[in-house]
């Protein structure tokens, strides 16, 4: 099956065969090492000195634990939204009482920063501020740089909280260079390692958060993470195996380097959205915000989408991902985040080439192709 | 490495392989096949018709569980403690705001049903009875058909709540049975599968009790929990690759059934405590409570226990756990739940028998054996 959605993603072999290896003891000094140099390695890639802390969770989960060990019953939180994903973080915020005010953006497009600075400085009771940087609802990959500028520029102190789910380990979000206090991703995503762990950078000005923060807390307490790493091991048994393949991917990522990675994604990001164009095909994203790991596509009118994925999937062994929350049945997506070849997308795309007529669209002639 | 520990627990060839498998759509036809067919699996073997539940994280994650969807801030609760895991209940509860009052009985020994009966007396406003099946800290199996049987009696309509983490796929716990509510339990136990999922079965009590509660929860939320299951999916993004071990390792525990998995362990529990009181060892448990999936032995007088473990472990491949909590440096302890055999356990001995003169304790002459 050639796996489009936007995660999980397909693993290479290595980091497959690593997930069967047999189980080790989690307080030991073989899993010491191990989460010693994944940790490391997430450093490098994250582009941080700050403490890096790993969950066995899901990216909720990740989010989840931003919030509480970040916030006090009744704070008040800005929580910029552009998506499903920017909405949960609001839905998750107001689960544990926090006084989480949106700012919405139109989905497709990216939160405007003067925006945000505009609502910061109308309210400077915000403790904290949580924003997407890419949102996988939306295919929208928001520029982080800018509004970490503009939150900064108006409170220097604002604890900034991302999830960069599905951005760190493939696009470009140097934690320390934008001054991100808290940041959120999970291996199911550019780091080509199967789902069940979820990692999580902390600032300095995140520690004094989480030492102020009084939410309840347990499985996901940061200060116990930090306490039980500083001798090699996590607070409670983790998902031993997803860290065995961390280990391997992380070596292949941190040699090809932040750069190569960025790049890559590029590449594969132009080149599945100009192909889906010249299928006659509609991006739904604003284009020049459009995200390189995920891209979202607006179903053509008379087609039905769940059809259309279902005919891609079993007649031609491409899996694409349906709409999410008010996009379902309106757009889909196609993953191309981790391990992905152009062979993988330019798959996809035929695939499409070929369904969609027979689901009442005609694509144009012009991209016939000779296969 | 003959991992005695009690869990992360060594998985056979066919599970380890599973977990190599390539990511699949969590979203898809596949995922839903083999959630429904790993419920039903867990329904037989937790002897239940109640609604199961299953989390991608540790067991820590699923005792968290156990409490937000049961229980409100304020809320009474009895926490019926013999060890580490008792205390990790409480201090669980208490981190959430929940009035946690804890009757504890000395590590070693079990709980006494009928005081557990008469605290439930004593005090009627107690929402919820917290309860460990099998406390992994001190080798001890609470006899929790006759503690359930003394709730009954008193509060026909209490929560009951268990912790079955490394007793369920080892030990009997049928629980329809005994009318257990909220029952959780975690892979990498004797289910014979990596760290990474929980599960918790849910009875119609729990229901009502999770429809009032106010705890705040979203990642472990099981009114989301059980929405997804309906449509064959999990809420957040589900640690896929233990799914596909789980899904293997229940159809070998399946077909054993009940009976012969609980027969396995006693006779692997039974060796491991007779061939370590021929070593001239004394066992920490009161031996009539003493589990059938981890034996704890006290440390002899002259010996240091990490050098003990780092010779068994370094010297002759046999990694067994250290003392947990106010046992640390007292006790060691034997894992024999899961994929164990006689040979392993045997292999376990053979390695003390050699250490332990190295280390200064004498072991018997009666027990030198001709291999």
């Amino acid at each position: 099956m050639n796996l489009r959605i936007p995660g999980p993603t397909p693993c290479p072999d290595d980091v497959l065969e690593a997930m069967s290896r047999q189980m080790i003891n989690h307080r030991g000094p073989e899993f010491a090492e191990i989460l010693s140099r994944v940790t490391g390695g997430l450093k490098q890639l994250f582009q941080t000195q700050n403490d890096i802390l790993i969950f066995s969770c899901s990216g909720t989960g990740a989010m989840e634990a931003v919030i509480v060990n970040t916030l006090s019953p009744g704070d008040r939180a800005l929580v910029v939204s552009i998506g499903a994903f920017g909405q949960r973080f609001g839905a998750l915020a107001e689960a544990y009482g926090v006084a989480a005010e949106r700012l919405d953006f139109e989905w497709g497009t990216g939160a405007d920063p003067e925006a945000v600075a505009r609502a910061l400085e109308a309210n400077p009771s915000y403790r904290a501020v949580f924003v997407t940087h890419n949102e996988t609802s939306t295919g929208v990959t928001n520029d982080l740089e800018a509004i970490a500028r503009s939150c900064r520029r108006v409170r220097p102190d604002v604890l900034l909280c991302v999830d960069a789910i599905s951005s760190l380990g493939s696009l470009r979000c140097p934690v320390d260079e934008w001054d991100l206090d808290v940041v959120a991703t999970g291996s199911q995503k550019g780091w080509m390692v199967p789902p069940g762990l979820a990692m999580v950078s902390v600032s300095e000005r995140g520690w004094r958060a989480s030492e102020r923060a009084t939410l309840p807390r347990f499985y996901f307490d940061f200060g116990k993470a930090r306490e039980f790493a500083a001798k090699g091991q996590t607070p409670w048994t983790p998902a031993v195996s997803v860290f065995f393949a961390l280990d391997v991917a992380l070596q292949r990522l941190v040699a090809e380097g932040i750069d190569g990675i960025v790049e890559r994604h590029r590449r594969l990001g132009e080149l599945t959205r100009r192909e889906v164009k010249a299928l006659g095909l509609k991006l739904f994203a604003d284009e020049r915000l459009a995200s390189n790991t995920v891209t979202s596509v607006w179903v053509p009118d008379g087609v039905e989408e769940k059809a259309l994925l279902r005919m891609t999937r079993d007649e031609y062994d491409v899996e694409m991902q349906s709409g999410q929350g008010k996009l379902a049945g309106k757009v889909f997506r196609i993953g191309h985040l981790g391990w992905a070849s152009e062979d993988d997308l330019l798959g996809a795309i035929e695939a499409l080439r070929q369904a969609l007529p027979r689901l009442g669209f005609a694509v144009p002639e012009a991209t016939a192709r000779a296969g």
